[in-house]
């Protein structure tokens, strides 16, 4: 097939996340040219940008840059811009600036960003976490705030900045909390003059009945349990009513807290907005059984900004889903160019696991439920092994090892300790503002 | 000796860097309680910073946190704050927000930062290199540039980004050139589709009549020639006038370009000034033998505020006579404590060195001066040896040693090629922006 102006077909894939750097690289063979824009110059690992957040890894460490990762696959140019709109009839994208690019196919992958459920004033006082700048800014909160502690006379106040409450206890939340109270209760130690690090509060704080709902129930008292070994208050049951630049209202309790972190909802990315076709309550598009938009067969939506079910139920926002869609995207194109119809897209479920702290995670398949270090075990091998880069993974797994042992150390030359550090620590030389 | 107070002198040190740290360690078991004040939270490698720069490091890499590195020495307490100036008649510096700390002791190690000669208005057009932060800017800079040249249509405005002028012919220059010019030739190669980046000009301007001055004039004729063997149009005796956001005048010439970057001077930190001594023109300390300032016997300077004469030479802005002064200032006030007149000063020069770029360096020992592939396996020694802390070491070296071995296998597969990459590269799956 070619369009009009006779080259081969164009197609344009806007985020360069799981989603749409899967389907890029699957249609590495296929006779088409293609154009990917990203707002970001890098493919972001977000399962571990929790770490960044927490310091024990370095940004550059889960950050691949798009353009080095696509060198060699000749068809396709990556193109560093910010999208602004799509313009379904005209087959065309909008560029913020005034260009615009346009397609004979289009995925659409530009994923989710946090969302305040109607209270975007809450942002300035309580960041979320979903791009390195996310991440950045986080970890200097963080540490900012044990330094107000320490130079902060009054009594009162100086609790307050002791005083962590993480919003949201979905995995996110749930790893946020239990690395938090990890670098409190160890990473911390010794060095501040005034205060001590292990007095402060991390409080985990869920609307819904029970953290990790997308796990059996199980699975979440197990992790709650491991979460409470690890310092962390488990709030649950108890939505947050309002957050202010002083603290949070726990339902009708105000709580002073110098730090609130929001981890509690995502919301699509506005550009879904922009196709004028039905969207779900989260923003989602509603994609047909192929992954495309209905009514526009030549659009693909994949990743986070699609609403596919699976015979009841939902397919979850994670890293494997997208992949999975970005792959079946390439699949339907490349089935379209040969006048095949495009098949239905079928999740593949291997399963779900979160990790909690300290050589605590859980790991669910089904039939198969663990947690504690076994489970924990299995998600550091998952999460190393699929990690982009081989460069990368050594040097995780070198961070991961350093934490190991300097805290071992640490902790021998203190006290006897039966505790050991991990991924979910950080690494004790490695924490700095930047 | 105790204060009025009856506890312990109290030795505010006020900078985290190679003489304040030096001297805070120096002082471990002396009979005296000490406050560090930096505005940063980490001691900085400042060496290897334009490696931050050019993304071959990441900035944990470098950046060690002070609380972390002296949290075993009791007799220390860290702040985080930014100081005002010091009121040498009353004995205490002033934080910004109004807070004051009184000393027995003081030493004022502030540093230096860079300067424009008057023209502060091409600070915002050519950003210097002395902090983390510039040198996370400048990295953003840099790779921008390439972007915008691929998405520009017009050939000129096109040239002009890929027209890149390091100005000042210092050793930071020479590093930043040789590296920059590194990226342009190998690391960005494939990965754009419009651009050649292996097309960018980079041009080093030296306004005195050679590069790196501080060194005997065959070793700056050898770095002359290795930086033009690395691609770098080297330009002497020539100074810049004036630098706008389009460009820069070199004498009577304008040159459009994208990026300029100032490596051209440094002033020193403007706390000199509140002393109310008198200053060098560079804005320094003139320092008493024993490093004390005149009229202020318990007010000590180290490091690159201080102006200090050895016989002829003046002792060089670099990291070993900063820690050599700050040591001596250690050992000042401890005699003192005992009575003792403090010694004067010795800097001890251990020989200077500078590196280029791949596998290339000039080491200057006096007698003995090399260059070229020894020269830079003795810079690696050294600076990986002087590294704080062991972990950052092994990091470090595992980044070049993969971006040792990458490069060769990138070029292998390409064409034969006799060059290697080295520090003076960039780790390739290693860039990103943040």
């Amino acid at each position: 097939m070619a369009t009009a102006s006779g080259k081969q077909p164009h197609v344009v894939v806007v985020g360069g996340g799981f989603a749409g750097l899967w389907a890029v690289r699957a249609l590495a063979r296929a006779p088409v040219r293609i154009t990917l824009v990203d707002r970001c110059n890098h493919h972001l690992f977000q399962p571990l940008l929790y770490q960044v957040a927490t310091a024990g890894l370095s940004a550059p460490d889960i950050a691949a840059p798009l353009r080095h990762i696509l060198r060699r696959q000749a068809n396709v140019e990556v193109r560093l811009a910010a999208v602004a709109g799509v313009d379904a009839d005209a087959k065309c994208i909008r560029l913020e600036g005034g260009d615009a690019i346009a397609f004979d196919y289009l995925l659409l992958a530009s994923g989710a960003t946090h969302a305040y459920f109607g209270h975007d004033e809450w942002e300035a006082h309580a960041p979320g976490l979903k791009t390195l700048d996310d991440a950045l800014h986080l970890r200097r909160r963080l540490l900012l705030a044990f330094e107000h502690a320490e130079a902060e006379p009054d009594p009162q106040r100086r609790k307050a900045w002791l005083e962590f409450a993480i919003i949201g206890g979905g995995p996110t939340g749930v790893e946020l909390a239990g690395t938090l109270a990890e670098i409190a209760r160890h990473t911390l130690r010794r060095e501040f003059r005034r205060i001590d690090p292990a007095q402060a509060r991390v409080r985990l704080v869920e609307a819904g009945p029970r953290v990790l709902p997308s796990f059996p129930e199980t699975l979440s008292a197990k992790a709650r349990r491991q979460l409470e070994r690890l310092g962390v208050e488990v709030v649950t049951g108890t939505p947050v009513t309002r957050i202010t630049g002083e603290g949070y209202w726990l339902g009708e309790q105000f709580v002073p807290a110098g730090t609130v972190v929001w981890a509690a909802g995502v919301a699509a990315s506005p550009l879904a907005r922009s196709l004028g076709v039905p969207l779900d309550r989260a923003g989602r598009v509603r994609v047909a059984p192929d992954l495309s938009v209905p009514g526009h067969p030549d659009i693909f939506v994949a990743g986070d900004l699609a609403a596919v079910s699976q015979g009841k139920r939902a397919v979850p926002g994670v890293a494997p889903a997208a992949k999975q869609m970005g792959r079946h995207v390439a699949k339907a194109i490349a089935a379209r160019l040969r006048g095949a119809e495009a098949p239905a897209f079928r999740y593949r479920d291997f399963g779900n696991l979160a990790t909690i702290g300290r050589m605590a995670a859980v790991v669910d398949f089904g039939t198969l439920r663990f947690s504690g270090l076994p489970a924990w075990w299995f998600w550091l091998g998952a999460h190393v092994f699929f990690l982009i880069g081989f460069r990368n993974r050594l040097v995780v797994l070198l961070n991961w090892f350093w934490a190991y042992w300097s805290y071992q150390r640490v902790s021998q030359s203190a006290k006897p300790r039966r505790t050991v550090t991990a991924p979910g620590q950080v690494a004790e030389r490695y924490r700095h503002f930047f």
